[in-house]
């Protein structure tokens, strides 16, 4: 890691890069597999279907592998990258989602699909359309027992693998309050960090790389052996739905942060005017 | 919780000017002790040191009451504050420091002052020099092996709790995927929140301010805690630590972000001038 030297700046531009890249690579991954599942209700075809499922695992690994390396060269904006809303910051694990959430796609899924079999089943309301969900006997609200029992079993690892992986970042947290770092900072109080202070945090930051990508790691095999236990409709249906629920939480987070931009700025508006908005806002802290 | 009304924008602001008001106070706290402490070893009050180390304990009750309180009224901002340097956010335990890593600052605390009295001791170096760790036989290096053991238990208690939260936390995070925010986001590709997505947001960062809550109560909680253990000197010594420790981590955080803008800068204008700095950067991604 040469954070410490001007070679290795610019680096945030090119984390931020590599992002969109990925958000839009997402964003035709996302019609692409709307097309493969649309194409495959009327013309079976599961080896197109695999393909396409594998080509979207393989990207995943690819992203994953450019983001780690990127990660070695300075990790720490990945952990509130500037690019995420303050929503997807708040969801942030080890720079990434959670990969035990990877499985609670599918139990929701799972859910919601079989639901919508039950009312439609009830109420009769779909008889004669086109339903997405209730053809080749394949999709995720029918998942046999041996898948399930497979998935919650992979759901128990996943879990245990976060915790190590929490436990880990807890301690190089701590570790921080510890020497030379702690020592640079009681002995004075010059706030100006020499040079084993430049490199402890370098260490630091090299430390949090190297989990990041264990967390890495741990999302890409989630995602691997998600698509090993499932059909291959199945397994499309998963990344359809996971990488929509990534697409939306972005929006929906850039529009809640654009609104409250926008009323506190209406805010200081009408405090310039008239003088209320302000002394609302101050009266509070 | 009203984030979806005008009314509560504006609330990072206020988050902001909290935050900034608590560091000024740190500073302000900084120069307190260490007067204190300096008067102390010319003339022992330790009614006087009782008296500071309880108005600071206070404050920083205070401090985390007002965040509780405009946490509720927007939680997201506060897992990854603008208002930090990604070396900071990079640390962050449910928006703030790790409780353990208070005790951690003890340990390294009496671990470097019990190798300065070592060195003084095996070279003479300091014999008559008025030396700030060797006088009255209570500073953080006297530590009893009953104040020890009681740090002790309360790091496994504390560690405990971090964790009990942090499982929490998790099961939120997870939480995401599941209704009514995933079938909406699975259901179509209208990347536009409605009424129920923006409710199951609004109470999912309730749940997370919650939280927050706890970890705030849990850091003064320790804080309280360590100062009833500790002498009055090793309590101003363990917070004139802490507190140096938190403002040199903001300004190292802060000299390492601007030296990197800097140097992405230069490496534009070199850039533009020449066409090398910009071809280095891209052959990288």
């Amino acid at each position: 890691m040469a954070s410490s030297s001007c070679s290795s700046y610019g680096i945030e531009q090119l984390q931020k890069g590599c992002y969109n890249e990925w958000m839009s690579l997402q964003a035709k991954h996302i019609v692409d597999l709307k097309e493969a599942l649309t194409s495959q209700r009327s013309n079976r075809n599961d080896r197109k279907l695999e393909e396409l499922v594998g080509k979207i695992v393989n990207d995943f690994q690819k992203y994953t592998e450019r983001r780690s390396e990127l990660s070695h060269r300075s990790c720490s904006s990945y952990f509130a990258p500037s690019w995420n809303s303050a929503l997807e910051n708040g969801l942030l694990w080890m720079g990434g989602c959670r990969p035990s959430s990877f499985i609670r796609v599918i139990y929701a899924l799972c859910g919601s699909q079989t639901e919508t079999q039950l009312s439609q089943y009830l109420f009769k309301i779909d008889e004669n359309s086109g339903d997405e969900h209730d053809r080749g006997g394949d999709s995720m609200s029918d998942l046999t027992s041996t898948q399930l029992a497979k998935i919650n079993e992979l759901h128990i690892k996943v879990t245990e693998k976060e915790d190590k992986i929490s436990k880990k970042t807890a301690h190089l947290q701590e570790d921080v309050a510890d020497m030379p770092i702690a020592v640079a900072a009681y002995a004075t109080d010059v706030v100006e960090a020499d040079v084993s202070v430049e490199d402890a945090l370098d260490k630091h930051e090299e430390s949090m790389a190297i989990l990041m990508e264990e967390a890495d790691k741990l999302r890409f095999e989630t995602l691997r052996k998600i698509v090993e236990i499932v059909t291959p409709v199945q397994a499309a249906e998963f990344l359809l739905a996971g990488k929509r629920l990534h697409v939306s939480l972005h929006e929906w987070g850039r529009a809640r942060e654009e609104r409250r931009v926008g009323c506190a700025r209406a805010e200081d508006v009408a405090a310039a005017r008239g003088g209320a908005g302000k002394s609302n806002r101050s009266a509070t802290c």
